[in-house]
């Protein structure tokens, strides 16, 4: 059948030199550096702004920067190496999708609130939005994983990018509502807008799949490596573009207890809920993360410690329930096929993130604030709103989210079911092999011994 | 036996919830944002102090912060995962601990040295400091690794944190010793405390344990990730919390030059000892790290790029020897089964660098230091001790370390002796399949390859 | 035959002590800690030149340090771990050459181009510095990787480290090109350098290791690893020593879209010539790499992010490419045997980076970098010369990186022929067996199936 011809030679060739060539003519149309970035824009600062170089924002912006490029590179690709025979493509696909859609994210998110006389001007913010917006990119690939082939994970990126961006400037911009690590724009808007491209792509006979569609030690171990970061660097994530000063440093901080805390839930009703009291490594590897994904929009405010903590043991409980119960219906009831379990580790977490920064926007006063209130709710601080407001913000953003989540994904998922991108045969998903050349497997270990023992030691008694 | 019932269905759960719980209503009690992650306190600094966003701490000690962070639960995590069947285990249990301890740490640290005003004040030092208390723990649980449940693991670490926050607090506070990296207070502490908890633990029969006790090709490569990122991070580590300026710029740097020197050593002598000059993975992974321990306590200090170098050459053979000749005696002799060899990596040479430090304080001229003197030693800067008498302090905290280690580890061994802990009988120690839900093993060769042969052509041809 | 005799017990740790012996008398006499090390200087320059402990260049270089090291230590090493069986050595021995680089390029550095007084004053500016010379010894080490001892790999290190620091010294000091990414200095002339060194060491009986030069699944998994981090922190590598300001920003944001761009265009080529349209992980393992070489030059210059674009996708063409057409065409043809491809991805693209920075800076304009210039080209901003004249610069400079590269290879090529450093014979190539005490294999599924079926469940039962 053509349908499954999984031959990429000219379709996946075309598509990225095709799109490499559109965002190269773009950026020579309407990129140009900002003025920290410009040899003369910025000299000319120096001059007549009184400022030092060290005062470039490079330097309070990059660290934060290399974290969360970590998280997108290493942590979002190793994680989904858990699959026996999907290493390649997790880590490989991840590394395409990602080097694509944060190139299309920065003129995405430079034609809807970055434009300056016609021109889209970048630095390093412009580079930590892009992986973030990336970041949604990967969340969504973590429910199609080990279903569809590199060609429509980029025409999906296509689209996923626009729409974040989009949907991010009506949020921030429109709405005025805050979500500074993206339990919105990041996490709910990634995960819903995944799991319904998976709804309209539901393969009835995945089955087939069935005996691929799990880890082995190893695969699981290397997972771990994306586990680990994304938990370690979570805290710069969702810091890396609140305002300076107190904000950023008050954001890795609440993000950090947040994650301690899942951290212990995630053990207890991993435990909790096995019958033998074993623990389970799909739980450790994702409801572990989901403390970051809830404060991504209370982080930056004065959640407190306690708060983060509370917030971060709710997400850890609900995620690895969700893992246990919740997966296997949406799977049997609702035809949604989420590989990774997006929906517990970004979908509900997300959503609890929102909820919990429409309640702390519309506990804050100027008592507990102070002058910081013009940095983290500047329309509460000119008066023009009042908490109460903000917290509805909040919550309308959480709509308009899901809604854009919603249509997107439909039209996503449909344009993905045309028998054209080589995706994989029922009977071939989560398989390397149709899409990578693979190596032979290791000598046999009778086969080597031998070869040592006869050849090491030969030149060894010469 | 209820002795060996492995099950920790109630017993995990619990102990983690209750755990959990207790943190949470004591930092609803205790801990306040401090005035650099506090909206409003930091913008009246801002306002009465002439201050600057990017004065904020955050900037000077966050990137620190995260490199120590990454050697917390990467480094230590992976560095454990050498054993065949234990790297769940490794990298799973070292998460739950450490995700424990850096919260318990943040509340012990606060009540012995860090209260203001009843509260506990919490930013980027306080979370340096969790992350180095959470270090000696997981040094602790290299030496019992393999022998004992995450239940027992977590009740060790209640115990371990708080009288590391007491040592710390008489060595650092009563005595005025200096010890930024921690040779003594992390390394020595948590090396001897592990070592004395595993003598009392001691299995006679754990010779029924042997065949898992041992590394394979790929576990002895992921061991290594934890390795490297240790090594690479360790001047962030010495250097995380030292004083702005050259102190941090000099700690970070001798530590560099004394890892360099200790790799070679490591490397000589690992050939040297054995009988066809073949490289061991143990050393490599363990002792090439021993040059970062033994500078922790004078890495701060004017100890020249010479002295750095001696000194790691000096630990990297010291503690090379001590895994290929001291080790086995240790067991035989002493009972005491070190599963990591923590004693060579971070006792030995913990104690060789409180000896440097000592030596290095008492040599302290204001010739040397000049005003820097200040920030090193600030009591020979105020004339109220001379430089010898500052040594001797060193020496003095050196015993006081190993006396609070000795008598911790005796009490805790005995407390987790109990047999209701659900740890592991003797017949299966190292080994993840008692407490984690394990994959199946990989399909075999022919299976796969037949597959792909038959299924993956079909639609091709198709 | 004593030429095999593969036995290092004597050879490594000798020449192991003897050289870190010769560093630590080389570093008592000659170094000394920089003003922003030393704690009296750099008091004296806190009261005298109105600084703060804030103003220390390590809170401006360290970060990106660390950055360079990761990409040192853990890309190069894991990198390297894609052959079945040399994982041990790839790391390992990345590991043993890299500590005794940085420490010799210290010396070689400080002597040709950092003596102050007759004294090598360092600090992380010699940090960075020493790390880029180390980079280039293990680009040589890509080329002869699984066909040398450890000895031979640390004689190489030693000439191939004063040829750098020679080079490097004409280069830019006295013919004054610019090249702070290294795209002549480090890749063009570690490559060369390597290539020259294989072709000296050429084995025509190679052959009989062939089943060992190849990767198997999980070896690929681990490159990968390597492969990510390169990629990842290219940026900070390449800004790492820019001046301050502007220049450190945009280095980094052009060597990121540079890098982004060329990963599409490695992805594209790849699957185009595959006969499959299968990808390769040979190519996305290294050619995604190429363009962050091929922006080393050019990246602090005004590239913008459209010329970095365009490079990128030209190095990740060339480098695919030569990957699949031109390798197999130098083994057979010129005997050059390139275990890892260096000629791909560091030699053209090195090549190709020269010749962008020649091209960049002879269309350098005070109307586009405006005062900027004076840090770029302080040659043309004093009037000193023409923007013509400073690409001639560059492009001599190529030459001179190509001259030292092939005579530096040659020299060293013929000494590494003699048969006293214990190489491998050419039937145990590729093999760590023969350098490290091998693990045991893990033990046999069933086995291990039967003892977890047996032995847990009894004490369940208890």
């Amino acid at each position: 059948m053509a349908e499954f011809n999984t031959n990429l030679r000219l379709k996946l060739p075309l598509i990225c030199i095709i799109l490499e060539v559109i965002l190269i003519i773009l950026f020579g149309v309407f990129v140009k550096y900002d003025s920290e970035t410009d040899s003369r824009l910025w000299h000319e600062e120096l001059t007549h702004h009184n400022k030092s170089n060290y005062d470039n924002d490079f330097y309070f912006r990059y660290p934060s920067f290399q974290d969360v490029h970590v998280m997108i590179f290493i942590g979002f690709g190793f994680l989904m190496t858990f699959l026996q025979r999907y290493g390649f493509s997790s880590v490989g696909f991840n590394f395409l999708i990602a080097a694509f859609s944060l190139q299309w994210a920065t003129l995405m998110q430079g034609f809807f609130h970055g434009m300056h006389g016609g021109k889209i001007h970048v630095g390093v913010e412009s580079m930590i939005n892009a992986d973030f917006c990336t970041g949604s990119v990967l969340i969504s690939f973590g429910a199609v994983l080990g279903k569809t082939s590199p060609v429509q994970l980029l025409l999906m990126a296509v689209i996923e990018v626009t729409l974040f961006a989009i949907n991010e400037y009506i949020i921030l911009s429109v709405l005025g509502a805050k979500d500074a690590g993206g339990s919105m724009t990041i996490h709910t808007f990634g995960a819903y807008f995944g799991l319904v491209v998976a709804r309209v792509l539901y393969r009835p006979q995945l089955d087939k799949s069935k005996s691929r569609n799990c880890s082995v030690y190893h695969s699981d171990l290397f997972a771990m490596i994306g586990t680990i970061y994304l938990w370690m660097f979570w805290p710069s994530f969702n810091s890396a573009i609140t305002a300076h000063g107190d904000d950023q440093h008050r954001t890795a901080m609440n993000t950090y207890y947040s994650l301690a805390s899942c951290t212990l839930a995630t053990f207890a009703i991993s435990s909790l809920v096995n019958h033998e009291g074993k623990l389970d490594m799909v739980h450790v590897q994702n409801a572990a993360l989901a403390g970051g994904v809830a404060v991504g929009t209370a982080g930056e405010m004065m959640l407190t410690p306690l708060g983060s903590m509370i917030v971060g043991f709710l997400a850890g409980t609900i995620s690895t329930l969700g893992f246990k119960y919740l997966s296997p219906i949406l799977e049997e009831k609702l035809h949604i096929q989420d590989t990774c379990g997006v929906h517990n580790l970004h979908g509900m977490p997300g959503i609890l993130g929102a909820i919990v920064g429409a309640v702390t926007a519309s506990l804050a006063s100027s008592e507990i604030y102070g002058d910081g209130m013009m940095e983290v709710f500047p329309d509460i601080y000119s008066g023009e709103i009042n908490a109460a407001s903000q917290g509805v913000r909040q919550a309308i953003s959480l709509g308009v989210t899901l809604g854009f989540a919603a249509v997107g994904g439909i039209i996503t998922g449909f344009l993905l079911k045309l028998s054209i991108y080589g995706s994989p045969p029922d009977t071939m998903c989560y398989e390397d092999g149709i899409y990578w050349e693979m190596p032979g497997e290791e000598e046999s270990h009778q086969e080597l011994a031998a070869v040592r023992t006869e050849e090491v030691e030969k030149p060894l008694n010469g």
